[in-house]
């Protein structure tokens, strides 16, 4: 990396949107921009400045109408690093429950001056009306069980940095499809780089359906294991889910777990990955977890890095 | 505007008040000069530097007693701005609900070098109850029905940057007047300024005793829609009222709700005003809420502008 | 002090620990120096000057498993003014009720390239274990009755500015000593700087077991006071307590509060304490709370000074 990309003076004239509100809609090149940008970042911070006032002056908001910590924090302290002021709205005790609606409490927001607005809402499409109703930077924390683009973002990214180019590489989704946003940013991001993209659970919670989108569906861990190079174990979510997809947690453990086991079973140097929070003794086992294969950790470091990279390239130039 | 007025090097010696506790007491110098001052933070953070750092260093506490997303949300901003660092502190989970009291709880802040404490609380005169008993800055950010100072100059700096003097003008606060402090803070500050004031809503909710204020009192809004300048159309407080005051929200609407009807007998430039959050459908219509005459999301950046210049002109010399 | 002393340029060679978990394993000299340490701090920003950037790009979790607001905002505020970003997390609506372990959410923490997690959780034990798992910083802001280091360290700085050397005074803590963490703290370091402690309360808080630790147990205050340089009174921590340890708060205010007539039985120059918030009729009345004996504001402004020194201290040359 040479000294002149990372001194982020100035935000890539071939970067041109003001939100991210998905994967599906970026460019191949659009993605790598984000990657390595977020890289570069990443790198710059790696010491003891962690701090790179890019964005001084500029107001980042986060719009949370679902519980979250981890998302919010690392959003809120990647803006912080950056050097802008972060300002926390939350559904509970806010003008939501006055009878406003969620439009209206979004423009009053802007009307703060605000420059971002990071968004999480149980409604898919949600973050993509709000980017036609603002004009500030728009942000997709997470709308319902459609895009989490920033966790697939910062999923590829730990890929890429433990194995380079992702093209021919299979990675393979495992357990609660149905209701997962991180599943679909990741679908959108691997396949525009050439991954070979697996999704892989029970029957009830893996339609046969995502064979459309260009994708392998599988119903049986035990059977692709040896072809994965990375198995990204999601969470059973259990708060969206109405109907039991499964007999039982043990049940799901047996047939989707990975566990030591199963890692002998596995390419040597299989990548193992989890959104997190994860599930000890659920979809992990605390060997594994904790273990040579797993990249959990690094998930977490990447995501600052990425939602950095996200902040600067929306809003960098927002004048 | 001229150089030396903006630089905020020193506040100004005519100002020599370290609290904000309500508008009734301010003189009109005063109140110009709150108003001058905020128009000048408005128009020195209006560009991409938004942060003004005179009071760096120093420290405001959000002391919140009632629920408040965005007056909180507006202090905390305009405090951050200034260089600031904030403080939040909520009754839920706080020494108060230990049986500390109110007083103790502040002290302690305070205790804390603390510069200014911003106050919201259920009990009219609690502001001014804290102000003699801390040696901080005390701003009221709403007590009770009593007064709620920065909305109040807030309205009046919108009205002021699209009408220029007040003084003549016709103001006409409409609605929930018995449970309002922004009515009354309203009062106080366009009534020093020269202009008329009408109180207008259901008689349950404005009592004929107002006039002793020295204002109009009016039931009917068509009555009074020909002669106004401005409307302030204020939320129905349903969580204020212990009795039924009308008959129905359809009734009230029907009487009191700014529509495009009510616009198209209305002087060519009046203004729409609203506190906000505005309850679409009740008080005011979609159209008239988004049309031309609508001047509400104003009044949310001049917040910032009035809590910027409130802050500074009473905590900036603090030493 | 001289000004090689006050430029915080590094942290002294002498000081080894980056963890704050307890005074019990603090040696003496050590001690000292934390002492020394927030004296300079509290003299340095005592004026205009409140924020000494020394940890410039750091970051200070809060993981607060309990209630707080006063320990959670001198500790947030101390690393404000030291020029650090902070981070909230808080066990209601995190991961934590998502089923993740302790430990996961303290790492994911420390993913995010946090420097030092502050934490108070109701286990006793908890910040030893959890800095045996991260690398970064752990300071303890209590741990169920076990520990509450900077309470003690606050509480002993405030008597050595009014006292100076401690040795041979008498430093008695009222109240109710079994469900106190601050009482664990204060007894450790008190022994440690050579003064004499007293336990004194109601039998069925205060077990003659206590003397085990070197120190003495007494059931009537009025017997002790004569001798007490200084009294600290505990709060009656009725969240603790699943039995009733005392007949009525009547009964109990009679035996052990201080009030007008114990202070004219006590020393002249006594010393009034208590960790806050005081219930005001219970463990003090008003006029002592309020009297010249009083140091309880005092506590609490020097509560920022430690915090400020512990930070600096255990992360300030973190790399």
């Amino acid at each position: 990396m040479t000294t002149a990309s990372t001194d982020f003076a100035s935000v890539p004239q071939t970067w041109r949107r003001s939100h991210l509100l998905d994967l599906e809609s970026l460019t191949t090149d659009e993605l790598h921009l984000v990657l390595e940008t977020a890289a570069q970042f990443k790198e710059a911070t790696a010491g003891c400045a962690r701090k790179i006032s890019v964005l001084p002056g500029k107001t980042v908001c986060n719009l949370f109408f679902e519980n979250s910590t981890r998302t919010r924090t690392s959003f809120s302290l990647a803006a912080k690093r950056l050097g802008a002021e972060t300002v926390e709205f939350s559904a509970t005790g806010s003008s939501v429950s006055k009878g406003e609606t969620f439009i209206d409490t979004a423009k009053n927001i802007e009307a703060m001056n605000v420059d971002a607005i990071v968004i999480r809402h149980h409604t898919p499409g949600t973050p993509h009306l709000l980017a036609q109703n603002v004009h500030c930077g728009v942000i997709n924390a997470g709308d319902g069980p459609h895009e989490h683009p920033t966790q697939g973002l910062l999923d590829i990214l730990t890929i890429r940095e433990h194995r380079g180019d992702l093209a021919g590489l299979t990675v393979a989704l495992v357990g609660d499809i149905a209701h997962s946003r991180t599943a679909r940013s990741n679908i959108w991001g691997l396949k525009k780089l050439g991954a070979h993209v697996i999704v892989c659970g029970p029957a009830t919670l893996v339609a046969r359906d995502w064979e459309k989108l260009g994708i392998e569906v599988a119903y049986s861990l035990d059977d692709i294991l040896p072809r994965c190079d990375v198995l990204n174990l999601l969470r059973i979510q259990f708060e969206r889910q109405t109907t039991r997809p499964f007999p039982s947690v043990r049940e799901y453990a047996l047939l989707y777990a990975m566990n030591r086991e199963r890692i002998s079973r596995a390419k040597k140097d299989i990548l193992i990955m989890a959104p997190g929070p994860i599930n000890r003794g659920v979809e992990i086992t605390p060997e594994v977890a904790d273990g040579p294969h797993s990249v959990i950790l690094d998930q977490v470091t990447n995501g600052l890095a990425v939602r950095m990279a996200v902040l600067w390239l929306t809003i960098g130039n927002h004048v």
